[in-house]
């Protein structure tokens, strides 16, 4: 196969993904993510509505500071989707209005394989097979079934450590990757289809963990909880502070439901829980107390602003991966890519 | 530091060891594991009263097949012990009875922090400093607070895609090695103490995995499923073959207290469980069946041999990490060694 950056061709290899974090990823990280040789995904989440003033502003971004090697045939970033509660018709609709295609789709959490089969094809279609399809699988299972059904470009492989929604049955990016290489290849050779490309998303946070999955197998890595702190992230300072506190992070997260509930975020399939920084919300929870009393707990810390991310009483859900005791500082977020590419060298103990 | 392999002078790096597994890590397969320039760890595990005769078979061995580099004053093994449950006072005896004492003694699991001081200070007493000590981590906090009270030599960086016992909370190797290595090297520069050598277990079961550790910060790495599917490891048939039929690792196994309740190996502390293949065992237990029904279907099962383990109908306990997927093959434990170094080239797809 080919170098996977031959495909992006503004970006540098190893291929460094900004991932789509719902409200989070908007046109200014993208851009500075793709500015420095990476690719920026932006968040169209379950919310398909925000997509077309977020390409729209992207676009003026590039207008005014053009990405050098951007294709003149789409844009030089990536949309993603959650796909088990994003409206396939108004994507479709959204991004076969644009001039220009996004380079990539990426495809999350489909409620099941025929869903999956619709989205890959319908955006395939409605992007005239410009945008590579981008589908995040977290077993062998579940790649071997999107293989059949969607024929992915490019798998991001999603290890247990992830921040935000994941499968709770899981292995770590250490397994995950050389087991997901091993069987998607012989897939592919035994039915005579490519291989696609493979970037490795859960738990990495700097240049260690880069060269770490590229060494097991993947072509790049895909990044949530470094970006959120980025300084250009969509973020309050509450969330992005409590970000930087944490510690020890296989201690200090976990993979719940409780966050889920009490935002009203329901309705994601069977077996995803979404990873956050454990506080006074998910302690209560855990001591068994009525869920109406935490909604109302919750909604308190949610009126007070970053205080209801304040230490010893945050209450706010801060989704972030394992690698959160890894991020330290607030950098741009074109920094960030570099760092990531080990181009800039950061002073550690 | 000097590199790792310096103080165990018959090893070549990196360096590999082979986690001492209770009731399967034995004579043989340690010294298997050592003649192939690695360090295999005897199991004592909860039970030293074995440890005498083990030892005195592995002196056997080594006087009809010495290993070249061995030094004068040491076994050119280790021995591990799961410190909640063994006899200290028993420990130490054996270990100061010996004519030479293990190089390393790996401690894993203690009940507390007194506890492993106590056992700490009482090998290095018993073996007149001369058995390096190693002691397992598996988050920042326990590994900052074996420094203040163990000094180890030696941290086995355990994650949580580890096979048996580990803690439940806990992160993969991805973000967990790199936070433990800048938080251990940030306590002993700050402390003007030596920093320690890292060797990271859990997940790892080729030369892929060997490699990511070395680049996320580790000097060496640890593995225990894998020499589940050693020629000289001390198992079942039935447990082997079940090994090697599991795939996607991530999904197959789980860490659960199902399997220490139906054997009746109780009394690890709080936040431990063990990660196994799941199996009708753990099904069961899922779905509600009492624990006499279940434990009652456990023990027809262990009276059925190697059929226990059956495809389909397998309820005995198969202890194996996420890497269970990477395991296809059984091979002679020195080959292992050699192909995790990379000396030994794996064919794959």
């Amino acid at each position: 196969m080919a170098s996977i950056t031959a495909s992006y061709p503004w970006t540098t290899a190893p291929l460094i993904a900004g991932a789509p974090m719902r409200l989070i990823s908007g046109p200014s990280m993208v851009h500075a993510i793709s500015s420095a040789g990476g690719i920026g995904f932006l968040a169209a989440g379950t919310d398909v509505s925000t997509l077309p003033e977020n390409l729209s502003t992207f676009q003026s971004l590039l207008s005014a500071s053009p990405i050098p090697g951007a294709p003149s045939d789409v844009l030089p970033i990536g949309v993603g989707f959650i796909v088990w509660g994003a409206d396939l018709t108004l994507a479709t609709k959204a991004l076969s209005e644009l001039p220009l295609p996004p380079a990539a789709v990426w495809l999350f959490a489909p409620s099941s394989s025929s869903e999956l089969n619709s989205w890959a094809s319908g955006i395939r279609s409605a992007t005239k097979n410009k945008s590579k399809i981008w589908v995040q699988v977290s077993c062998i299972a579940d790649a071997i079934d999107a293989l059949k059904v969607a024929q992915p470009d490019v798998f991001i492989i999603q290890g247990a450590d992830a921040g935000g929604h994941g499968r709770y049955a899981s292995a770590g990016l250490i397994s995950l990757i050389p087991e997901l290489v091993d069987a998607v290849r012989l897939y592919c050779v035994t039915n005579g289809v490519g291989v696609p490309g493979f970037i490795a998303a859960g738990g990495i946070a700097d240049e260690r963990g880069v060269n770490a999955v590229l060494a097991l197998g993947a072509d790049g890595a895909a990044l949530g909880t470094r970006f959120l702190a980025a300084e250009e992230a969509v973020i309050r300072k509450g969330y992005q502070d409590a970000v930087l506190r944490a510690v020890d992070g296989g201690n200090s997260t976990v993979r719940t439901d409780v966050y889920d509930k009490l935002r009203g975020t329901v309705g994601w399939p069977e077996g995803y829980g979404g990873r956050g920084v454990v506080n006074l919300s998910y302690a209560d929870a855990l001591q068994g107390i009525s869920f109406e009393e935490n909604e109302k707990l919750y909604k308190l810390a949610e009126g007070a602003g970053d205080k209801g991310w304040e230490e010893g009483n945050a209450r706010m859900t801060t989704y972030a991966g394992t690698a959160v005791g890894l991020v330290k500082t607030v950098a741009k977020a074109g920094d960030i890519v570099k760092e990531l590419r080990g181009e800039i060298v950061v002073k550690r103990i």
